[in-house]
């Protein structure tokens, strides 16, 4: 069995934006598959009990300054909060699972990841998310009933479950075989955890 | 004014101990002054509506391993949690600036964070407190007495609310000027920002 990166992220997540634009490269540089796993934040938080970090005003506060570091540090446009932040994920989540039976997950997810955090754009806005699919090459009215499948809606549960039962308490959650990591700031911990494995 | 870096710091805070093996360098590899400034975590807690990320039971799970990782990344001794963990550190943060009165802070907090967090004491016990002020050389009931002194119980106050008052919320908390840093794992940018300032 070839080593694997699970990334556990959602569409609302700011941190895990800031780490899908480097998860691919990290497992370039270790010679890692890696697995796109959109999961429901909303969901993780009500199953363990843990509060968004920006619940906490002087942490919201703070949380806007660490963003814009965190986007120069790695030469992203700057960050940019959406006047709906946080917005309703379900439905863009969904349609990551969508986009993945397509063969077109990482692509939806950086498009839509900057629409919302480089653009500041709504993502539960049915318009935002119809022009993402566009520009991934996905017909939107064809991918947003699919969103509502329930084999889809199932599957999203599913990946929530499992990282909740395997320790996750927020996004983004990676996994190196049983050993989870969270948040973008301990991606060096994942990639020195895949250096130390072998294929 | 040369540039400096000031660590506000507590002694029951795991991640500030992590930070304290690590600041000294930072400072010296960019050519800052270095301001050790003790304050009260529980306080900052209170006075902010933050909560301490242990009192999550998945979170608190998973900072064990956290702990543990960084430790090993930093190459100190496996971090050791507490059976006391938290414990009220109003005396010993009171005994910092003691020792900062006698030109020993950096050594008395070195000792007391390794007797904490490498082998597991109780930093709310005398017997624990005297032993490390002997370590460092300072005699032990004197410094003691020292702590109940109203000078040192405002200048641990004074700290505390400082900090609070420039936007912390938790440990440790690194200001590079007014801009604010909190958490061991931000030690980047705060060495991003010394570097980018003029002496």
């Amino acid at each position: 069995m070839s080593k694997t990166v699970e990334f556990f992220f959602d569409y609302s997540s700011p941190y895990s934006y800031l780490a899908s634009t480097q998860i691919e490269s990290v497992a370039q540089r270790t010679g890692a598959q890696l697995r796109w796993r959109p999961f429901l934040l909303g969901a993780v938080f009500k199953a363990t009990g843990n509060i968004p970090p920006a619940s906490n005003l002087h942490k919201a506060r703070y949380m806007l300054q660490d963003l814009l570091n965190w986007t120069r540090h790695y030469e992203l446009p700057d960050f940019r909060l959406p006047d709906s932040f946080p917005a309703n994920s379900v439905k863009a989540d969904r349609l990551g699972l969508v986009a993945q039976e397509k063969g077109k997950l990482p692509q939806f997810t950086h498009a839509l990841y900057r629409a919302v955090f480089a653009e500041g754009r709504d993502l539960s806005d049915l318009g935002v998310l119809s022009s993402v699919l566009g520009q991934v090459g996905l017909p939107p009215a064809e991918a947003l009933a699919r969103a509502e499948a329930q084999e889809i809606k199932d599957r999203l549960r599913k990946n929530t479950d499992e990282a909740v039962e395997r320790g996750s308490f927020g996004a983004p959650t990676f996994f190196v075989g049983d050993d989870l990591y969270v948040g973008n700031d301990r991606l060096v911990f994942v990639e020195k955890a895949l250096r130390s494995q072998r294929r």
